[in-house]
């Protein structure tokens, strides 16, 4: 028996460098596009390595795009503590606004909210890598405004939608935001809120 | 020269029947797989025609896709005049989410929206064919309440899009939106302008 030039190759051994190549790849691909139009031969195209070293890894092209979104979705932080309901809201908005602004979460998102429509799994996926850590980040904020007694319990919902949902539809339909929407959108919120938790 | 047993074929005369097999085909594929998946030859197949039967009504995937839009938007009546800013916004807002809740709709605008931010063209159409005319017909509501007195003009824009933003982003959350939280996001909106108005 001669003594292996090579480590072992197959299912043992994994490159880190590769996995990363194949997963910046995964999301060069996804932000030019798409989810639909994404292929594993396009992707080991693009990573210049065999299709086999994809399947290695991952067992199809959803867990592949998962890996990715992962990777994009860098950790956040904590929380907003500003110690007020208008702090915090303005905080959480911004930070929206901040990740919605990235090109690559640009092009991402919509491109996912639309594929999880048809499919059930990636949706699933997408709430549990993308979008839930966020709603859980900004959740935890709106929680201390809640035992302040700044917002009403049932509120925190409403207030959740209205830091995100107008950048996000104003962001998608080419219209701008800028500090003075951000800041006008806030008051709205919390003087909304408000009259609510003194209720 | 004998009497043509048929009316010619070619490009001179369109069977509107073939032209609405071929919309109503195209529109049930974008809902079922989304406009980069859609392919000339998947309609073709779809609405069991030749493909030159959709080519000689549309250059390209594009204008077919736009023709199915039209067809798909169907007419919305009178924008509401209740005589209140309230009612009005209500109004304005029930009207996105029955929109949005046809299935057809709620399958098609996050794809349309993801895909228009990869190619302008398709953008525009969208643009004029399926968002720009409820737009306007919202607007023609607010800028009555406006010219009442009820809403400064800054903030029609903020109100179109809290009357639309925050209900799309629930439903493509899977989220439900029901009577109650319509009305907390109506009380909300008007809350906030009417303050603004009186300013």
């Amino acid at each position: 028996m001669t003594k292996p030039r090579r480590p072992p190759t197959g299912n043992a051994v994994f490159s880190q460098a590769v996995t990363d190549v194949i997963t910046e790849a995964a999301i060069d691909l996804l932000v030019e596009s798409g989810y639909a139009r994404l292929t594993m031969d396009g992707v080991a195209k693009r990573a210049d390595v065999g299709k086999s070293a994809i399947y290695r890894r991952w067992p199809s092209k959803l867990e592949m795009v998962v890996a990715g979104l992962v990777e994009l979705s860098i950790p956040i932080g904590p929380a907003p503590d500003t110690g007020s309901l208008r702090g915090d809201v303005r905080a959480v908005m911004q930070a929206a606004f901040d990740w919605l602004s990235d090109p690559r979460i640009r092009a991402v998102l919509p491109d996912l909210i639309a594929e999880a429509d048809r499919n059930p799994v990636l949706a699933e996926a997408v709430a549990e890598h993308v979008t839930g850590p966020r709603v859980t980040w900004a959740r935890a904020a709106l929680h201390r405004a809640r035992d302040r007694g700044e917002l009403a319990a049932d509120d925190v919902d409403l207030v959740l939608d209205l830091t995100i949902a107008p950048v996000f539809w104003r962001l998608t339909h080419a219209r701008p935001v800028d500090d003075q929407y951000l800041d006008r959108l806030t008051e709205l919120t919390i003087g909304a809120v408000r009259q609510n938790a003194g209720s």
